[in-house]
Protein backbone atom coordinates (compact mmCIF):
# COMPACT_ATOMS: atom_id res chain seq x y z
CA UNK A 1 0.00 0.00 0.00
CA UNK A 2 0.74 3.26 -1.05
CA UNK A 3 -0.07 6.58 1.13
CA UNK A 4 -0.47 9.87 -0.19
CA UNK A 5 -2.22 12.78 0.67
CA UNK A 6 -3.12 15.95 -0.44
CA UNK A 7 -5.68 18.69 0.47
CA UNK A 8 -8.94 19.62 -1.53
CA UNK A 9 -7.90 22.52 -4.16
CA UNK A 10 -9.44 25.88 -3.85
CA UNK A 11 -11.13 25.44 -7.19
CA UNK A 12 -11.93 21.93 -7.25
CA UNK A 13 -15.36 22.50 -5.72
CA UNK A 14 -18.90 22.51 -8.21
CA UNK A 15 -21.49 24.37 -7.36
CA UNK A 16 -23.41 21.78 -5.46
CA UNK A 17 -20.50 23.34 -3.10
CA UNK A 18 -19.15 19.63 -2.88
CA UNK A 19 -15.36 18.37 -5.04
CA UNK A 20 -16.40 17.64 -8.47
CA UNK A 21 -16.86 13.87 -8.62
CA UNK A 22 -14.16 13.97 -11.65
CA UNK A 23 -11.50 15.42 -9.90
CA UNK A 24 -11.16 12.56 -7.46
CA UNK A 25 -10.00 10.50 -10.87
CA UNK A 26 -7.23 13.06 -11.10
CA UNK A 27 -6.28 12.83 -7.05
CA UNK A 28 -6.22 9.48 -7.75
CA UNK A 29 -3.50 10.00 -10.96
CA UNK A 30 -1.59 11.91 -8.55
CA UNK A 31 -1.52 9.04 -6.48
CA UNK A 32 -0.12 7.00 -9.05
CA UNK A 33 2.36 9.46 -9.77
CA UNK A 34 3.65 9.44 -6.83
CA UNK A 35 3.90 5.90 -6.38
CA UNK A 36 5.55 5.93 -9.64
CA UNK A 37 8.30 8.56 -8.38
CA UNK A 38 11.25 6.20 -8.19
CA UNK A 39 11.41 5.90 -11.51
CA UNK A 40 14.28 7.31 -12.82
CA UNK A 41 13.32 11.04 -13.62
CA UNK A 42 9.58 9.71 -12.03
CA UNK A 43 6.80 9.40 -14.06
CA UNK A 44 7.30 12.96 -16.30
CA UNK A 45 10.23 11.28 -17.67
CA UNK A 46 8.41 8.02 -18.43
CA UNK A 47 5.57 10.53 -19.98
CA UNK A 48 7.98 12.98 -21.78
CA UNK A 49 11.42 11.30 -22.60
CA UNK A 50 10.03 7.62 -22.76
CA UNK A 51 7.32 8.21 -24.34
CA UNK A 52 5.13 5.58 -22.50
CA UNK A 53 1.97 6.17 -20.67
CA UNK A 54 -0.61 4.33 -18.34
CA UNK A 55 -3.56 5.68 -20.01
CA UNK A 56 -7.12 4.37 -17.89
CA UNK A 57 -9.13 1.61 -19.92
CA UNK A 58 -11.55 0.65 -16.89
CA UNK A 59 -12.93 2.67 -14.17
CA UNK A 60 -15.51 2.19 -10.99
CA UNK A 61 -15.46 4.41 -7.69
CA UNK A 62 -18.19 4.31 -5.30
CA UNK A 63 -18.42 7.59 -3.29
CA UNK A 64 -19.69 6.98 -0.13
CA UNK A 65 -19.24 11.07 1.47
CA UNK A 66 -18.26 14.32 -0.06
CA UNK A 67 -15.16 16.23 0.06
CA UNK A 68 -15.33 19.66 0.86
CA UNK A 69 -12.85 22.92 0.89
CA UNK A 70 -10.84 22.48 3.81
CA UNK A 71 -10.23 18.91 3.76
CA UNK A 72 -7.23 17.08 3.43
CA UNK A 73 -7.51 13.32 1.71
CA UNK A 74 -5.57 10.38 2.06
CA UNK A 75 -5.37 7.89 -0.59
CA UNK A 76 -4.42 4.71 -0.06
CA UNK A 77 -2.78 2.99 -3.38
CA UNK A 78 -2.68 -1.03 -3.78
CA UNK A 79 -1.63 -2.47 -7.43
CA UNK A 80 -4.71 -5.33 -7.39
CA UNK A 81 -2.82 -6.99 -10.49
CA UNK A 82 0.18 -6.61 -12.50
CA UNK A 83 -0.20 -8.67 -15.67
CA UNK A 84 2.14 -8.25 -18.66
CA UNK A 85 0.48 -4.75 -20.07
CA UNK A 86 -2.16 -4.26 -17.76
CA UNK A 87 -2.51 -3.11 -13.75
CA UNK A 88 -4.91 -2.77 -12.00
CA UNK A 89 -5.05 -0.10 -9.02
CA UNK A 90 -7.41 0.37 -5.81
CA UNK A 91 -7.71 2.98 -4.26
CA UNK A 92 -8.81 3.90 -0.98
CA UNK A 93 -9.81 7.99 -0.28
CA UNK A 94 -10.46 8.66 3.35
CA UNK A 95 -10.57 11.97 5.34
CA UNK A 96 -9.30 11.03 8.96
CA UNK A 97 -11.27 7.93 9.85
CA UNK A 98 -14.04 8.64 7.70
CA UNK A 99 -14.11 6.39 3.98
CA UNK A 100 -14.65 8.97 1.34
CA UNK A 101 -14.55 6.39 -2.24
CA UNK A 102 -13.22 3.59 -3.10
CA UNK A 103 -11.89 4.15 -6.71
CA UNK A 104 -10.50 1.76 -9.27
CA UNK A 105 -8.39 2.12 -12.45
CA UNK A 106 -7.02 -0.41 -15.03
CA UNK A 107 -4.49 1.23 -16.75
CA UNK A 108 -2.20 0.13 -19.73
CA UNK A 109 1.26 0.33 -20.55
CA UNK A 110 0.68 2.38 -24.13
CA UNK A 111 3.35 3.44 -26.53
CA UNK A 112 2.06 7.26 -27.09
CA UNK A 113 3.37 7.52 -30.49
CA UNK A 114 1.84 4.38 -31.66
CA UNK A 115 -0.88 4.45 -28.74
CA UNK A 116 -0.66 1.03 -28.86
CA UNK A 117 -0.19 -1.66 -25.55
CA UNK A 118 3.18 -2.47 -24.83
CA UNK A 119 4.63 -5.22 -22.17
CA UNK A 120 5.80 -2.90 -18.80
CA UNK A 121 9.33 -2.24 -18.70
CA UNK A 122 10.60 -4.03 -16.00
CA UNK A 123 11.60 -0.67 -14.24
CA UNK A 124 7.94 0.13 -13.56
CA UNK A 125 7.23 -3.52 -12.78
CA UNK A 126 9.67 -3.19 -10.19
CA UNK A 127 8.05 -0.19 -8.28
CA UNK A 128 4.34 -1.53 -8.94
CA UNK A 129 5.31 -4.68 -7.59
CA UNK A 130 6.23 -3.24 -3.87
CA UNK A 131 2.54 -1.86 -3.68
CA UNK A 132 1.05 -5.23 -5.08
CA UNK A 133 -1.91 -6.55 -3.19
CA UNK A 134 -1.18 -9.72 -0.74
CA UNK A 135 -3.51 -12.41 -0.45
CA UNK B 1 -32.23 8.66 -25.96
CA UNK B 2 -31.12 12.11 -25.27
CA UNK B 3 -27.78 13.24 -27.81
CA UNK B 4 -25.13 16.05 -27.02
CA UNK B 5 -22.67 16.97 -28.75
CA UNK B 6 -19.44 18.90 -27.74
CA UNK B 7 -16.10 20.03 -29.17
CA UNK B 8 -12.87 18.89 -26.99
CA UNK B 9 -11.85 21.46 -25.25
CA UNK B 10 -7.86 22.62 -25.66
CA UNK B 11 -7.38 22.68 -22.15
CA UNK B 12 -9.05 18.97 -21.69
CA UNK B 13 -6.03 17.21 -23.01
CA UNK B 14 -3.00 15.78 -20.85
CA UNK B 15 0.55 15.68 -21.21
CA UNK B 16 0.32 12.32 -22.91
CA UNK B 17 -1.74 14.51 -25.89
CA UNK B 18 -5.39 12.98 -25.46
CA UNK B 19 -8.00 13.88 -23.20
CA UNK B 20 -7.26 13.44 -19.77
CA UNK B 21 -9.76 10.26 -18.62
CA UNK B 22 -11.50 12.54 -16.10
CA UNK B 23 -12.93 15.17 -18.28
CA UNK B 24 -15.30 12.22 -19.59
CA UNK B 25 -17.08 12.35 -16.58
CA UNK B 26 -17.43 15.99 -17.19
CA UNK B 27 -18.69 15.70 -20.27
CA UNK B 28 -21.16 13.30 -18.98
CA UNK B 29 -22.26 15.50 -16.64
CA UNK B 30 -22.81 18.40 -19.36
CA UNK B 31 -25.04 15.44 -21.03
CA UNK B 32 -26.80 14.91 -17.81
CA UNK B 33 -27.58 19.02 -17.70
CA UNK B 34 -28.00 19.52 -21.26
CA UNK B 35 -30.94 16.52 -20.76
CA UNK B 36 -32.63 18.40 -17.59
CA UNK B 37 -32.64 21.69 -19.67
CA UNK B 38 -36.25 21.03 -19.99
CA UNK B 39 -36.88 21.88 -16.29
CA UNK B 40 -38.02 25.19 -15.32
CA UNK B 41 -34.85 27.05 -14.81
CA UNK B 42 -33.10 23.96 -16.16
CA UNK B 43 -30.47 21.80 -13.86
CA UNK B 44 -28.72 25.55 -12.27
CA UNK B 45 -32.34 26.60 -10.77
CA UNK B 46 -32.57 22.91 -9.53
CA UNK B 47 -28.84 23.60 -7.66
CA UNK B 48 -29.39 27.13 -6.76
CA UNK B 49 -32.90 27.79 -6.02
CA UNK B 50 -34.28 25.00 -5.05
CA UNK B 51 -31.05 23.63 -3.30
CA UNK B 52 -31.35 19.67 -4.96
CA UNK B 53 -28.48 18.27 -6.51
CA UNK B 54 -27.96 15.04 -8.74
CA UNK B 55 -24.45 14.12 -7.17
CA UNK B 56 -22.67 10.68 -8.49
CA UNK B 57 -22.50 7.64 -5.62
CA UNK B 58 -21.22 5.08 -8.15
CA UNK B 59 -19.48 5.45 -11.63
CA UNK B 60 -18.00 3.19 -14.15
CA UNK B 61 -16.43 3.55 -17.29
CA UNK B 62 -14.71 1.86 -20.19
CA UNK B 63 -12.61 3.76 -22.42
CA UNK B 64 -12.08 2.23 -26.09
CA UNK B 65 -10.61 4.83 -28.03
CA UNK B 66 -8.99 8.19 -27.33
CA UNK B 67 -10.05 11.98 -27.73
CA UNK B 68 -8.15 14.27 -29.08
CA UNK B 69 -8.49 18.34 -29.43
CA UNK B 70 -10.18 19.10 -33.20
CA UNK B 71 -12.71 15.99 -31.94
CA UNK B 72 -16.04 16.30 -31.65
CA UNK B 73 -17.79 13.97 -29.08
CA UNK B 74 -21.24 12.68 -29.54
CA UNK B 75 -23.00 11.68 -25.79
CA UNK B 76 -26.31 9.44 -26.43
CA UNK B 77 -27.59 9.52 -23.07
CA UNK B 78 -29.72 6.74 -21.80
CA UNK B 79 -31.79 6.92 -18.61
CA UNK B 80 -31.27 2.77 -17.35
CA UNK B 81 -33.49 2.58 -14.49
CA UNK B 82 -34.92 5.48 -12.70
CA UNK B 83 -35.77 4.69 -8.82
CA UNK B 84 -37.35 6.70 -6.14
CA UNK B 85 -33.95 9.08 -5.36
CA UNK B 86 -31.36 7.20 -7.78
CA UNK B 87 -31.09 7.55 -11.28
CA UNK B 88 -28.90 5.38 -13.44
CA UNK B 89 -27.27 6.80 -16.55
CA UNK B 90 -25.37 5.02 -19.63
CA UNK B 91 -23.59 7.42 -21.49
CA UNK B 92 -22.38 6.35 -24.94
CA UNK B 93 -19.62 8.95 -26.04
CA UNK B 94 -18.52 8.47 -29.94
CA UNK B 95 -16.41 9.97 -32.53
CA UNK B 96 -18.50 9.66 -35.66
CA UNK B 97 -18.38 6.11 -36.61
CA UNK B 98 -15.93 5.41 -33.72
CA UNK B 99 -17.02 4.14 -30.36
CA UNK B 100 -14.91 5.82 -27.51
CA UNK B 101 -16.44 5.19 -24.36
CA UNK B 102 -19.46 3.41 -22.69
CA UNK B 103 -19.63 5.29 -19.44
CA UNK B 104 -22.62 4.70 -16.44
CA UNK B 105 -23.26 7.27 -13.70
CA UNK B 106 -25.56 6.83 -10.71
CA UNK B 107 -26.78 9.20 -9.15
CA UNK B 108 -28.91 10.13 -5.98
CA UNK B 109 -31.64 12.89 -5.60
CA UNK B 110 -29.90 15.11 -3.12
CA UNK B 111 -31.00 18.00 -0.36
CA UNK B 112 -28.09 20.04 -0.72
CA UNK B 113 -28.18 21.82 2.58
CA UNK B 114 -28.96 18.38 4.73
CA UNK B 115 -27.15 15.83 1.61
CA UNK B 116 -29.72 13.48 2.85
CA UNK B 117 -31.26 11.76 -0.44
CA UNK B 118 -34.98 12.78 -1.22
CA UNK B 119 -37.62 11.03 -3.36
CA UNK B 120 -36.87 12.42 -7.12
CA UNK B 121 -39.57 15.60 -7.75
CA UNK B 122 -41.86 14.66 -10.33
CA UNK B 123 -40.71 17.39 -12.26
CA UNK B 124 -36.99 16.03 -12.98
CA UNK B 125 -38.56 12.42 -12.88
CA UNK B 126 -40.64 13.42 -15.83
CA UNK B 127 -37.62 14.51 -17.89
CA UNK B 128 -35.27 11.57 -17.17
CA UNK B 129 -38.53 9.02 -17.91
CA UNK B 130 -38.60 10.78 -21.40
CA UNK B 131 -35.30 9.19 -22.07
CA UNK B 132 -35.67 6.03 -19.77
CA UNK B 133 -34.32 2.94 -21.66
CA UNK B 134 -36.84 0.87 -23.62
CA UNK B 135 -36.59 -2.91 -23.64
CA UNK C 1 -16.29 42.37 -32.89
CA UNK C 2 -17.08 39.24 -32.48
CA UNK C 3 -19.67 37.90 -30.06
CA UNK C 4 -19.61 34.56 -27.97
CA UNK C 5 -21.89 33.13 -24.88
CA UNK C 6 -21.33 29.90 -23.07
CA UNK C 7 -23.24 29.01 -19.95
CA UNK C 8 -20.72 28.65 -16.53
CA UNK C 9 -19.82 25.48 -16.26
CA UNK C 10 -20.83 23.33 -13.18
CA UNK C 11 -17.19 22.76 -11.79
CA UNK C 12 -16.45 26.15 -13.21
CA UNK C 13 -16.46 27.65 -9.54
CA UNK C 14 -14.39 27.51 -6.08
CA UNK C 15 -15.05 27.17 -2.39
CA UNK C 16 -16.38 31.12 -2.40
CA UNK C 17 -19.25 29.70 -4.52
CA UNK C 18 -18.02 32.40 -7.30
CA UNK C 19 -16.79 31.46 -10.98
CA UNK C 20 -12.90 30.53 -9.94
CA UNK C 21 -10.67 33.75 -11.71
CA UNK C 22 -8.53 31.70 -13.68
CA UNK C 23 -11.79 30.23 -15.18
CA UNK C 24 -12.46 33.61 -16.79
CA UNK C 25 -9.05 33.39 -19.35
CA UNK C 26 -10.32 30.11 -20.33
CA UNK C 27 -13.54 31.41 -21.40
CA UNK C 28 -11.96 34.09 -23.40
CA UNK C 29 -9.84 31.35 -25.08
CA UNK C 30 -13.18 29.64 -26.20
CA UNK C 31 -14.20 33.23 -27.71
CA UNK C 32 -10.91 33.34 -29.51
CA UNK C 33 -10.97 29.79 -31.20
CA UNK C 34 -14.92 30.48 -31.93
CA UNK C 35 -13.73 33.73 -33.41
CA UNK C 36 -10.88 31.38 -35.28
CA UNK C 37 -13.42 28.83 -36.48
CA UNK C 38 -13.72 30.06 -40.17
CA UNK C 39 -10.10 28.99 -40.71
CA UNK C 40 -9.59 26.02 -43.01
CA UNK C 41 -10.93 23.40 -40.28
CA UNK C 42 -10.67 25.68 -37.67
CA UNK C 43 -8.73 26.64 -34.54
CA UNK C 44 -8.09 23.15 -33.81
CA UNK C 45 -6.24 22.64 -37.70
CA UNK C 46 -4.45 25.36 -36.71
CA UNK C 47 -2.75 23.47 -33.64
CA UNK C 48 -2.97 19.77 -34.53
CA UNK C 49 -1.79 20.12 -38.53
CA UNK C 50 -0.50 23.21 -39.18
CA UNK C 51 1.66 23.09 -35.70
CA UNK C 52 0.68 26.95 -35.32
CA UNK C 53 -0.38 28.28 -31.92
CA UNK C 54 -1.53 31.45 -30.62
CA UNK C 55 -0.02 31.41 -26.76
CA UNK C 56 -0.15 34.24 -24.74
CA UNK C 57 2.57 36.69 -23.22
CA UNK C 58 0.61 38.96 -21.64
CA UNK C 59 -2.80 39.45 -19.79
CA UNK C 60 -4.46 42.06 -17.94
CA UNK C 61 -8.08 41.86 -16.46
CA UNK C 62 -10.73 44.20 -14.43
CA UNK C 63 -13.12 41.89 -12.55
CA UNK C 64 -16.10 44.39 -12.03
CA UNK C 65 -19.13 41.50 -10.90
CA UNK C 66 -18.57 37.62 -10.04
CA UNK C 67 -20.10 35.20 -12.21
CA UNK C 68 -22.07 32.31 -10.68
CA UNK C 69 -23.44 29.08 -11.72
CA UNK C 70 -26.91 29.42 -13.94
CA UNK C 71 -24.92 32.47 -15.43
CA UNK C 72 -24.23 33.17 -19.28
CA UNK C 73 -21.93 35.37 -20.41
CA UNK C 74 -21.25 37.16 -22.83
CA UNK C 75 -18.06 37.59 -24.70
CA UNK C 76 -17.42 40.46 -26.85
CA UNK C 77 -14.19 40.26 -28.94
CA UNK C 78 -12.22 42.93 -30.57
CA UNK C 79 -8.58 43.19 -32.42
CA UNK C 80 -7.18 46.29 -30.88
CA UNK C 81 -3.77 45.54 -32.76
CA UNK C 82 -2.77 43.28 -35.40
CA UNK C 83 1.18 43.13 -35.44
CA UNK C 84 3.73 41.03 -37.77
CA UNK C 85 3.19 38.40 -35.12
CA UNK C 86 1.46 39.68 -32.40
CA UNK C 87 -2.16 40.46 -31.82
CA UNK C 88 -4.10 42.54 -28.83
CA UNK C 89 -7.31 41.17 -27.94
CA UNK C 90 -10.10 42.65 -26.29
CA UNK C 91 -13.06 40.69 -24.25
CA UNK C 92 -15.31 42.69 -23.08
CA UNK C 93 -17.49 40.15 -21.11
CA UNK C 94 -21.02 40.95 -19.69
CA UNK C 95 -24.23 39.25 -18.32
CA UNK C 96 -26.96 41.09 -19.74
CA UNK C 97 -26.83 44.62 -19.21
CA UNK C 98 -24.27 43.93 -16.15
CA UNK C 99 -20.03 44.58 -17.02
CA UNK C 100 -18.21 41.47 -15.62
CA UNK C 101 -14.89 42.15 -16.38
CA UNK C 102 -12.69 43.64 -18.94
CA UNK C 103 -9.76 41.12 -20.09
CA UNK C 104 -6.66 41.74 -22.59
CA UNK C 105 -4.77 39.27 -23.90
CA UNK C 106 -1.59 39.51 -26.06
CA UNK C 107 -1.21 36.41 -28.44
CA UNK C 108 2.19 35.99 -30.49
CA UNK C 109 1.98 33.27 -33.76
CA UNK C 110 4.09 30.51 -32.67
CA UNK C 111 5.74 27.74 -34.22
CA UNK C 112 5.08 25.27 -31.31
CA UNK C 113 7.45 22.48 -32.90
CA UNK C 114 10.70 25.55 -32.69
CA UNK C 115 8.29 27.57 -30.15
CA UNK C 116 9.71 30.69 -31.72
CA UNK C 117 7.31 33.71 -33.01
CA UNK C 118 6.10 33.89 -36.71
CA UNK C 119 4.31 36.16 -38.93
CA UNK C 120 0.25 35.70 -38.77
CA UNK C 121 -0.45 33.41 -41.94
CA UNK C 122 -2.30 35.14 -44.29
CA UNK C 123 -5.76 33.47 -43.39
CA UNK C 124 -5.57 33.87 -39.55
CA UNK C 125 -4.45 37.55 -40.46
CA UNK C 126 -7.57 37.70 -42.90
CA UNK C 127 -9.61 36.58 -40.09
CA UNK C 128 -8.51 38.71 -37.37
CA UNK C 129 -9.07 41.89 -39.22
CA UNK C 130 -12.88 41.63 -39.63
CA UNK C 131 -12.89 41.74 -35.67
CA UNK C 132 -10.53 44.77 -35.55
CA UNK C 133 -11.37 47.68 -33.78
CA UNK C 134 -12.53 50.96 -35.75
CA UNK C 135 -11.48 53.80 -34.62
CA UNK D 1 9.15 37.32 -0.09
CA UNK D 2 6.94 33.87 0.72
CA UNK D 3 8.65 30.90 -1.73
CA UNK D 4 6.38 28.03 -3.17
CA UNK D 5 7.27 25.05 -5.21
CA UNK D 6 4.92 22.82 -7.46
CA UNK D 7 5.47 20.45 -9.76
CA UNK D 8 3.52 20.80 -13.09
CA UNK D 9 0.68 18.58 -13.12
CA UNK D 10 0.02 15.97 -15.33
CA UNK D 11 -3.43 17.77 -16.59
CA UNK D 12 -2.42 21.34 -17.17
CA UNK D 13 -1.09 21.62 -20.50
CA UNK D 14 -2.88 22.80 -23.38
CA UNK D 15 -3.55 21.03 -27.13
CA UNK D 16 -0.47 23.04 -27.77
CA UNK D 17 2.05 20.66 -25.23
CA UNK D 18 2.52 23.57 -22.60
CA UNK D 19 0.62 24.78 -19.34
CA UNK D 20 -2.40 26.64 -20.41
CA UNK D 21 -1.58 30.13 -19.77
CA UNK D 22 -4.75 30.21 -17.26
CA UNK D 23 -3.26 27.27 -14.86
CA UNK D 24 -0.59 29.87 -13.69
CA UNK D 25 -3.09 32.32 -11.95
CA UNK D 26 -4.28 28.37 -10.15
CA UNK D 27 -0.96 28.33 -9.27
CA UNK D 28 -0.30 31.61 -7.87
CA UNK D 29 -3.12 31.40 -6.05
CA UNK D 30 -1.84 28.43 -4.52
CA UNK D 31 1.24 29.78 -3.62
CA UNK D 32 -0.99 32.57 -1.43
CA UNK D 33 -2.96 29.96 0.18
CA UNK D 34 0.41 28.62 1.25
CA UNK D 35 1.35 32.20 1.96
CA UNK D 36 -1.84 32.08 4.24
CA UNK D 37 -1.21 28.83 6.34
CA UNK D 38 0.14 30.49 9.20
CA UNK D 39 -3.49 31.58 9.63
CA UNK D 40 -5.49 29.83 12.43
CA UNK D 41 -7.33 27.09 10.59
CA UNK D 42 -4.98 28.30 7.15
CA UNK D 43 -6.86 29.71 4.10
CA UNK D 44 -9.45 27.06 4.40
CA UNK D 45 -11.03 27.96 7.20
CA UNK D 46 -11.38 31.98 6.61
CA UNK D 47 -13.05 30.99 3.88
CA UNK D 48 -15.37 28.30 4.89
CA UNK D 49 -15.99 29.26 8.53
CA UNK D 50 -15.29 33.27 8.70
CA UNK D 51 -17.00 33.66 5.06
CA UNK D 52 -14.53 35.98 4.04
CA UNK D 53 -12.68 35.85 0.66
CA UNK D 54 -9.26 37.29 -1.32
CA UNK D 55 -10.85 37.24 -4.56
CA UNK D 56 -9.03 39.11 -7.73
CA UNK D 57 -10.64 42.41 -8.84
CA UNK D 58 -7.44 43.00 -11.12
CA UNK D 59 -4.86 40.59 -12.52
CA UNK D 60 -1.69 41.08 -14.94
CA UNK D 61 0.86 38.95 -16.49
CA UNK D 62 3.61 38.68 -18.48
CA UNK D 63 5.08 35.26 -19.88
CA UNK D 64 8.32 34.59 -20.75
CA UNK D 65 8.82 30.96 -21.24
CA UNK D 66 6.39 28.12 -21.46
CA UNK D 67 6.12 25.39 -18.74
CA UNK D 68 5.72 21.35 -19.80
CA UNK D 69 5.21 18.54 -17.97
CA UNK D 70 8.03 17.54 -15.92
CA UNK D 71 8.78 20.88 -15.01
CA UNK D 72 9.04 21.91 -11.28
CA UNK D 73 7.98 25.94 -10.88
CA UNK D 74 8.86 28.08 -8.13
CA UNK D 75 6.71 30.86 -6.92
CA UNK D 76 8.04 33.96 -4.74
CA UNK D 77 5.56 35.98 -3.83
CA UNK D 78 5.65 39.40 -2.55
CA UNK D 79 3.01 41.71 -1.28
CA UNK D 80 3.76 45.09 -2.81
CA UNK D 81 0.99 46.82 -1.51
CA UNK D 82 -1.32 46.35 1.87
CA UNK D 83 -4.19 48.68 1.70
CA UNK D 84 -7.21 48.77 4.34
CA UNK D 85 -9.19 46.13 2.57
CA UNK D 86 -6.80 45.54 -0.68
CA UNK D 87 -3.68 43.42 -1.51
CA UNK D 88 -1.33 43.94 -4.49
CA UNK D 89 1.01 40.62 -5.12
CA UNK D 90 3.53 40.06 -6.88
CA UNK D 91 4.31 36.19 -7.91
CA UNK D 92 7.74 35.80 -9.79
CA UNK D 93 7.74 32.30 -11.30
CA UNK D 94 10.29 30.73 -12.60
CA UNK D 95 12.14 26.94 -13.19
CA UNK D 96 15.69 26.61 -12.00
CA UNK D 97 17.17 29.77 -13.09
CA UNK D 98 15.12 30.49 -16.00
CA UNK D 99 11.99 33.39 -15.23
CA UNK D 100 8.62 32.42 -16.89
CA UNK D 101 6.34 35.11 -15.83
CA UNK D 102 5.61 37.73 -13.46
CA UNK D 103 2.12 38.15 -12.04
CA UNK D 104 0.23 40.56 -9.84
CA UNK D 105 -3.14 39.67 -8.37
CA UNK D 106 -4.77 42.89 -6.55
CA UNK D 107 -7.16 40.95 -4.28
CA UNK D 108 -10.00 42.51 -1.97
CA UNK D 109 -11.24 40.99 1.17
CA UNK D 110 -14.53 40.30 0.43
CA UNK D 111 -17.05 39.13 3.00
CA UNK D 112 -19.07 35.81 0.91
CA UNK D 113 -22.23 36.38 2.42
CA UNK D 114 -22.54 40.27 1.40
CA UNK D 115 -19.86 40.10 -1.81
CA UNK D 116 -18.85 43.74 0.11
CA UNK D 117 -15.64 44.44 0.63
CA UNK D 118 -14.21 44.89 4.32
CA UNK D 119 -11.24 45.64 6.37
CA UNK D 120 -8.36 42.89 6.70
CA UNK D 121 -8.73 41.31 9.59
CA UNK D 122 -5.65 42.11 11.76
CA UNK D 123 -4.34 38.03 11.51
CA UNK D 124 -4.45 38.19 7.88
CA UNK D 125 -3.18 41.67 7.96
CA UNK D 126 -0.21 40.56 9.70
CA UNK D 127 0.57 37.52 7.87
CA UNK D 128 0.92 39.18 4.38
CA UNK D 129 2.61 42.26 6.46
CA UNK D 130 5.82 39.73 7.17
CA UNK D 131 6.21 39.50 3.20
CA UNK D 132 5.98 42.79 2.45
CA UNK D 133 7.92 44.06 -0.39
CA UNK D 134 10.87 46.28 1.61
CA UNK D 135 11.91 49.67 -0.46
Amino acid sequence: VFAYERPVGFEDVDAAGIVFFSRFFGYCHEAMEAMLAPLDGGYARLIVTRKLGLPAVHVEADFRSPLRFGDVVRIETTVERLGTSSVALRFDLARGADAIATIRHVVVLTNLETMRSAPLPDDVRAVLARHAATT
